[in-house]
């Protein structure tokens, strides 16, 4: 029988033959993620459930991202309940304020291979469906029943297969086709589907650019972000991972799969503008003045984006009222950014280059905007407020636009 | 007549032929600096004494290093009201977030020279002092009254000498010096008097070992921290700088000087133990775990400071459960580093690489510790709560302290 590969995978961690779409399964989790964000009211949450173990603590990983190094004495004070809790708990998956971004890392160190389900305490945790597992975002709550039980009951989502073709034009990137998508679907055009990213344009991309789309699936309201593995994921999890893993893949006739057809030949750079991530234009219509460029996060801080970006700011300088926050998404991608050059291109172009963390995205670390300041950002939400002040205005782009954006002080298209 | 090199600064800042120590003159003031932090409660001063234009736009320096980048809606509209007032002004010696610390930029960008007044709205501006520059630290709203008037009262102070003599040990550095001197007069030994820093010990020294030295003068109280230009001086100056200076120097026989003599040949690396500057025992007497290492600031954030620490930590790693923190003094610091491979030693070795700033040192931005949590800084303040909670444990020490002690994970003597 016919199966989507949501489908065929939720089958597999419930131990069923078959499930269908709407069908409510308790499926057993292969890891489970939360960051210090995150991470303190899941602690309190299991704790007051009572459960003295973790039900697998090589199946938990923690990652500290959204306040490193700690900015205040409350992020303080949470980094050392959360290292209580992984000495308490034994947890050999923990990586301090130096190692990244939650979504970033957890692939660097092998812990998403395909076939499995991943549950973060994060909303972007759709991200790692770009290498076939059936990962997701999930409350702190929930979280605390996983950390006790190592399952989680999820509603089989329907699938949504965005089927893209054509051949991107230079300075044309992963995220202004996810921009695209999701200006044409709108924010809600996708709620609980399973989101599946495939065709010719795709299989071209590199897992990085893969991963930018799976990650923003959750934009569009979808529950994941679907990528069916191929060589190049095959490849990369061999390199990253010592786990055993399984490839499954959507069947066409699969009854609940929906398909929705992209052409992407004379796709132009997509900017999303203020206050929604739906509210997408091409590049070339915009014409606004940048207090902030910010370059990184979960969607866009990959090596991949950074050369992007130095591509285009090489030999060149940010504009003298415009400031340039570039974060590195890893500890690795910060590494291999040194070996290539690129953050001497960096700091020669005036840029900040900062820690690897999440920065700015989240509006409570370091990068904020003030009242009526305009951030132009690689990151993947552009909501009131979103990066400080609720009377800042975020726009949302590609490393390209980003990069070329900074240099002109206004946001312009990359040539 | 005989003067002291503070007599005779003054006297020509105050269009004298002599002035003695306890008299108070009126001077004129060469560079007046603010930085993110102190700036906003000086212009809001300046504003109200209704002076239209600050008195001189050449002679005012406002780089941000405190809040960078913003880290709050309060940083952040700090920042945007000194952008406007650096516009309005006109003020071209402006330094956004992604140049440094105030106190290194300073040098760097030429406004340090020989002979001048330098006052700045940050009580460790007695660094520039090492440059033989009268220079001292003020609040905002005597910054208020310089950017109206370019004048400001000074006491004449008295000076007290410290003549070092003897060659330092292997991995004995300048801070070991001064926290040494600070421990024996205790932190109001020097109260309001002008450090001055003589003696072979500190012909030997470079540049960035007697800012060290100058920087930390206030920790005795000092009102500013002098060091006689010689040709090392004079070449620095004149490398990053196109003013023209005058050098002064002490006469031996000035009434107003009081000479300490110490003798440095076998002295042993000092550590300062909390809460006070002057609660110092050599760092064998020590013997504590360490939360967390912050290797910068205005004392010990320089390329030299870097290199020490480069050297103790090429091929090793940051003990476990210890967090290291880097923060290159300024870009051009930054640049360097990367030039000479040590910012890949730093990541190699597990340390959290920062962006140019003051970092936790003013326990308000990044990298601040929690309750019961103990921090070792190349900083210059282990004030109850200066890093972060007031529960924590702040001990000072040199970058080759630090670097020896982040491996261990605990204060370690560095060999």
């Amino acid at each position: 029988m016919s199966m989507t590969m949501s489908e065929k995978i939720l089958a597999k961690a419930s131990q069923k033959n078959r499930v269908d779409a709407g069908e409510i399964v308790i499926a057993d989790i292969d890891i489970a993620m939360m960051h210090d964000l995150t991470g303190p009211l899941a602690i309190e949450s299991f704790n007051k459930i009572g459960t003295e173990k973790v039900w697998d603590n090589n199946k938990v990983v923690i990652p500290f991202d959204h306040q490193v190094p700690a900015d205040s004495l409350t992020s303080a004070n949470n980094h050392i309940l959360m290292r209580e809790f992984v000495k308490k708990q034994n947890i050999e998956n923990f990586y301090d304020v130096n190692e990244g971004v939650c979504h970033q890392i957890l692939p660097e160190f092998g812990h998403v291979v395909p076939g499995e389900i991943i549950v973060g305490a994060d909303s972007h945790t759709c991200t790692h469906g770009a290498f076939g597992a059936f990962s997701t975002g999930i409350g702190s709550t929930d979280m605390a029943m996983v950390l006790s039980t190592g399952k989680l009951w999820f509603k089989v989502p329907e699938t949504i297969q965005f089927n893209i073709e054509g051949t991107l034009k230079d300075n044309v990137c992963s995220k202004d086709v996810i921009l695209k998508i999701i200006g044409d679907i709108g924010a809600d055009g996708a709620t609980y589907k399973s989101c599946e990213f495939s065709g010719p344009t795709i299989k071209d991309m590199s897992m990085s650019d893969r991963m930018v789309l799976s990650n923003m699936a959750v934009e569009m309201g979808g529950k994941t972000g679907l990528i069916e593995p191929d060589e190049k994921t095959i490849n990369y999890v061999k390199k990253h991972s010592n786990k055993n893993f399984r490839t499954y893949k959507t069947d066409n006739d699969a009854s609940s799969l929906k398909v929705i057809d992209f052409e992407v030949n004379n796709l132009e750079p997509q900017v999303a503008c203020p206050n929604n991530v739906d509210n997408v234009k091409p590049v070339s219509e915009i014409d606004v003045e940048l207090d902030q460029v910010f370059l990184g996060s979960c969607t866009n801080g990959r090596i991949s984006d950074l050369r992007d970006a130095a591509k285009i700011l090489k030999g060149k300088k940010v504009a003298k009222n415009t400031r340039m926050l570039i974060y590195p998404a890893s500890r690795e991608t910060y590494s291999k950014a040194l070996d290539e050059g690129l953050i001497k291109i960096f700091i020669e172009a005036n840029a900040l280059v900062m820690n690897p963390c999440c920065g700015p995205c989240l509006g409570g670390h370091t990068g904020l905007i003030g009242p009526e300041e305009i951030s132009l950002s690689t990151s993947n939400r552009n909501f009131k407020g979103r990066q400080g002040s609720p009377e800042g205005k975020v726009y949302l782009c590609s490393p390209a636009t980003a990069a070329a954006s900074a240099i002109e002080g206004r946001i312009t298209k990359p040539e």
